[in-house]
């Protein structure tokens, strides 16, 4: 395989960027994600691909559920701040406010336009990231008509 | 649920557009597709939803093989092409010139600017489309440095 090509043909994959949650009882943790797509409108399906070291895997793993807070094209200040490690301070996550999600207990974003809920149906493992495949359950809108982010717009990558 | 939300919010998610080909012998279908990410770096790894009751569905299901052919941000009359039923005449597809991916014989454009080619390697069956997730097998680049055509940027929608 031409492993040059390989790599800028992945990169020209265009992603959004969202913050995955996930909760069990008091353990919590976030992170910047894009591999993310929906996956069936009937019942409603997300994938989302998730790093396999990761301490979200771990608890989404044993959670078997998530929360996907959208950011808007306003927030990639946002995005940055859940490259770091989850850190909780009472009623903030990584410095910004959240609410937890009514049907998974998972963190949601109060700052971000769009946020869904999702259980984990099945998960495939075969590389360094875990792909889990999720119904969705409960969804909100706080900003009606936001633009979301988009990758492309950061100049960051993730992917090749 | 808040049907009208999880709408929304699965609305909100950021795609590319892309034209998904698979081939057995002589039989070969292309459709547009935007459900597709990334899955892994190592081994690189996609993943993509498809229409249970396509023709491109039942292909892939059998030669358990695919193409992806990325298109630019010039490219939006392609995606519409491949919205219709596959045409092929001799060398074209939809009206567009191909040739068959090394790997696995999937139609390829010849106008896009990058392509890759995958194996499947698992499927999960729940909803109205299927997840392939498939190992990248080779991959090209025909115009360096294109910007790849961006879902939000054609007024279209395929999600809710």
């Amino acid at each position: 395989m031409d492993t040059e090509a390989k790599k800028k043909a992945l990169r020209s994959l265009t992603y959004g960027l969202y913050v995955l949650g996930s909760a069990l009882g008091e353990e919590m943790a976030a992170g910047t994600v894009n591999w993310v797509s929906q996956a069936s409108f009937s019942p409603p399906l997300i994938m989302v691909a998730v790093k396999a070291d990761s301490h979200i895997h771990s608890l989404i793993e044993r959670s078997l559920g998530f929360g996907l807070s959208v950011l808007s094209s306003e927030q990639k200040e946002i995005a940055s701040a859940f490259f770091r490690a989850t850190q909780r301070d009472a009623d903030k996550i990584n410095g910004y406010s959240f609410e937890r999600g009514p049907q998974t207990g998972a963190p949601l974003l109060l700052a971000t336009p769009y946020w869904l809920e999702a259980h984990v149906l099945d998960s495939v493992r075969r590389g360094d990231h875990t792909i889990f495949v999720a119904e969705i359950v409960q969804a909100g809108v706080r900003q009606e008509k936001a633009k979301p982010l988009v990758m492309w717009d950061t100049g960051w990558f993730y992917g090749g």
